[in-house]
């Protein structure tokens, strides 16, 4: 690490975190290869036909990509537009409001050990351009990079591809097979996949990967027996 | 609005918009809606059994919801284990890089339109305290609040109730109906239901109820459609 101030300005570098690309991409892989082997082992408890294991499977694999990536994009706008709307009640309190915001601000940095009058002439100069305000009070009170609000369509994107890859894999084996044969090789390479996915968080946290990897193959395991149950529990229940 | 500070220190009051649940809850409500709009139509598609539409819609209700909750378990984790891997580099390059990071923090300052020498001293006076120095630096460079990363249960929890409402809407007229009349009912049901969600977010988020509502819908009933025509194709090519 150099000892000075890089290129940058930063002393190291940071991976842009809170964007959501990251945490939609584990998501939508993760969500497609347990919603997927749940699916396509349910259909298989209720039902001995491969046909309609595959036409469901791809049926999953198609609406939950797409649906995914809809969700993504929906949920994220929504999100960009709360922070948007804090954003305008804050610009309105500092337009309206500048010495009691003046004060808030003052108050924070005294909280974090400035003399309160040194606190007070570095709140009042911040607060003297309207933009610098805005992205103080928003870093300080709402805890969010207004220049970083992430973006719904990459967010989108990132997530309909993994959530197809994840999702594709326990559907491999219906693809010539059918039977007990394949239920155990879409549920196999289901565990086997939610591994990988494990171990490539904890490379990227940099944390155990075994614990990681085990606890991925919990959550989705969890999901997928509770899941099996009730689809066969559903095929004996209706026929 | 009360001139000076309320009992709380802030001059007004925010929403939580950063821990996620707000956002889990929009993508489960919206993604079971249609997923499993989808799913039934496009089952509908391609079988004319109303008792496989019945069955695939509780599976894909059940399966959906725990691995809508499963997902957002597993990649709220990820990201928060993400946020804490920058958040221990930061704290490693302040106890071994104090005067970069230092001088980072009073460039920052100066950028914002501090005097260079004031700009120093309050970066020195807020590197004294580790603590405060490591949230500083973090809501200076990666956009966050540290004591403010969200909780992957509480998402999770609310993920798995907003699924499985969303995905029960279109499900309804299957309970005791089937054909051409239970399919129209589902979609209807959908649409009702996709423009009722538009329409709380344009609220929460002081936005046109029209605008909101007709974008939620395009993006739910495009998907609709596109997974419907799937099916329709697959089930036309499978027999």
């Amino acid at each position: 690490m150099s000892g000075g101030l890089g290129p940058t300005g930063m002393v190291h570098r940071h991976r842009n975190i809170q964007g959501g690309t990251a945490r939609a991409a584990v998501f939508g892989v993760s969500d497609g290869l347990v919603s997927n082997v749940a699916l396509i082992l349910g259909i298989a408890g209720a039902s001995t036909d491969p046909t309609i294991v595959r036409v469901a499977g791809v049926t999953g694999l198609m609406a939950g990509a797409i649906s995914m990536a809809a969700g993504e994009y929906v949920s994220l706008k929504a999100q960009a537009e709360l922070v948007e709307r804090e954003l305008a009640i804050e610009r309105t309190s500092i337009a309206e409001n500048p010495e009691a915001e003046t004060a808030e601000l003052a108050a924070i940095y005294v909280e974090r050990g400035l003399a309160p009058e040194q606190a007070k002439v570095v709140a009042a100069e911040l607060m003297s351009d309207p933009e610098v305000a805005l992205d103080v009070h928003a870093r300080e009170e709402l805890g969010v990079d207004p220049t970083q609000l992430g973006s719904p369509l990459a967010a989108a994107t990132v997530s309909f591809l993994a959530f197809a890859l994840g999702s594709f894999v326990p559907l491999i084996p219906w693809l010539g097979g059918s039977g007990t044969g394949a239920v155990w090789a879409s549920a196999l390479l289901g565990v086997g996949a939610t591994a990988t996915v494990g171990g490539m968080l904890a490379r990227l946290t940099e944390r155990s990967v075994v614990r990681t990897a085990i606890r991925q193959m919990l959550v989705a395991g969890g999901s997928c027996v509770a899941t099996y149950l009730i689809g066969g529990i559903l095929g004996a229940s209706v026929g």
